[in-house]
C-alpha cells in the first residue's frame, strides 16, 4: 500500500473478525516495528504479542472493560526500558516513550497496509498490565493495540486544519 | 512510496543539499503528521517550521552542536501540550509525547516518500529551544527534526533481531 494512502485511509478499530492473523502476516508487522529508529539506535523496547484467550481478556478488563480488545486475535502490548534508552531528551526526559510510539506507528501502518486493523489504547491501568504478563518494575508499559481483521469501516474522525498546527519560524 | 519500502529504507540524514523545499511538498508532509492519531484525538501538538537562517543556526547551537541540522533548509520542532492532552495513559502519564511521537514518525515517513531526509534529535536544551522559538512555559518541546534533500545515502543501522524484542503471551 502507497505510504499516504496508509496515513490517509488508518483508522482505529473496534471490531474484529473471528480469523486469527497468519504467522508470517505477525512477523512482517512486528518487522515493520523492529526496523523503527530510536535515540542512539538503542531499541529500548519490547512487544509481548498475547493470543492467549485469557490473558487478552484479562487485558481488557485492565484496559477499564474495553472488550473489543479482547475480540482481536492478537493483542499487542508495548513496553519500554529507560534504563536502555537514551536519558535526556530536550535535557528532561527519557528517550523510552517517543522510541516506542515510534516503533508502534510503524506496527500500526505496517498492520493497515496488511489489511489489518488496530487501535492505540491508552486507557490502561499499568500495575495491572504489569501483573497479568509478569512486566518487570523497571519496565514502563506504554500502549497496547489489539490486532486482527477489521470488522468495520469507520468514518474518518475530524483533525484540526493545518494553520491551527503549524507555525513558521517562532511558536505564536 | 510503499509503505514497507518506506519503512524499510528511512535513514537519518546529516547531510543535506542547498535546495528549498517547495511549499507544496512542505504542506503534503506536515499532513502527514495532522493526520496522525492521537489519545481522545486530542491533537496536542504543535509544529514549528522553521526556514530563517538566524533561527536555524540558533536551534543547531541549542542542540549540542549538531551543525548539521542548520545545513537543512527547514526545520522542524515538534512540540506537545500537556494541558490538552490525555492526561493519564496507563494511569499515571500524559499523552502528549506519545501523541506527538506518532505525528513526527507520520511526517518522516511521509517526508521519504517524498524524497526528503530526516533525522530525529533527541540531543537538544528544551530551555533554550523554548527561549529561541518563544514556546509557552506550558508547551513541551518533544523532538526536532531538520527536512530537506539528502546529500548522503546512509548505511543501513543495525537492528536487534525480532527474537530479542517479541516475546508470546508473557514478558519474559
Amino acid at each position: 500500500m502507497d505510504l499516504m494512502d496508509a496515513i490517509k485511509t488508518r483508522r482505529s478499530i473496534r471490531r474484529y473478525k473471528q480469523v486469527p492473523v497468519p504467522e508470517a502476516i505477525l512477523k512482517e508487522v512486528l518487522n515493520a516495528a523492529r526496523l523503527a529508529p530510536s535515540a542512539d539506535n538503542a531499541q529500548p523496547w519490547k512487544f509481548v504479542a498475547v493470543r492467549d484467550e485469557e490473558t487478552k481478556l484479562r487485558l481488557a478488563a485492565a484496559s477499564n472493560g474495553q472488550k473489543f480488545i479482547a475480540q482481536a486475535p492478537v493483542v499487542v502490548v508495548a513496553c519500554g526500558i529507560p534504563e536502555e534508552a537514551f536519558p535526556t531528551v530536550g535535557g528532561y526526559m527519557s528517550s523510552h516513550v517517543i522510541d516506542v510510539a515510534i516503533a508502534l506507528d510503524h506496527l500500526t501502518l505496517a498492520a493497515h497496509s496488511c489489511g489489518l486493523g488496530t487501535c492505540w489504547i491508552a486507557s490502561f491501568k499499568e500495575e495491572k498490565v504489569r501483573e497479568i504478563l509478569n512486566v518487570p518494575e523497571d519496565v514502563r508499559v506504554i500502549a497496547l493495540t489489539p490486532l486482527g481483521y477489521p470488522d468495520e469501516v469507520p468514518e474518518r474522525t475530524p483533525r484540526k486544519n493545518l494553520e491551527e498546527l503549524v507555525v513558521y519560524d517562532r511558536y505564536q
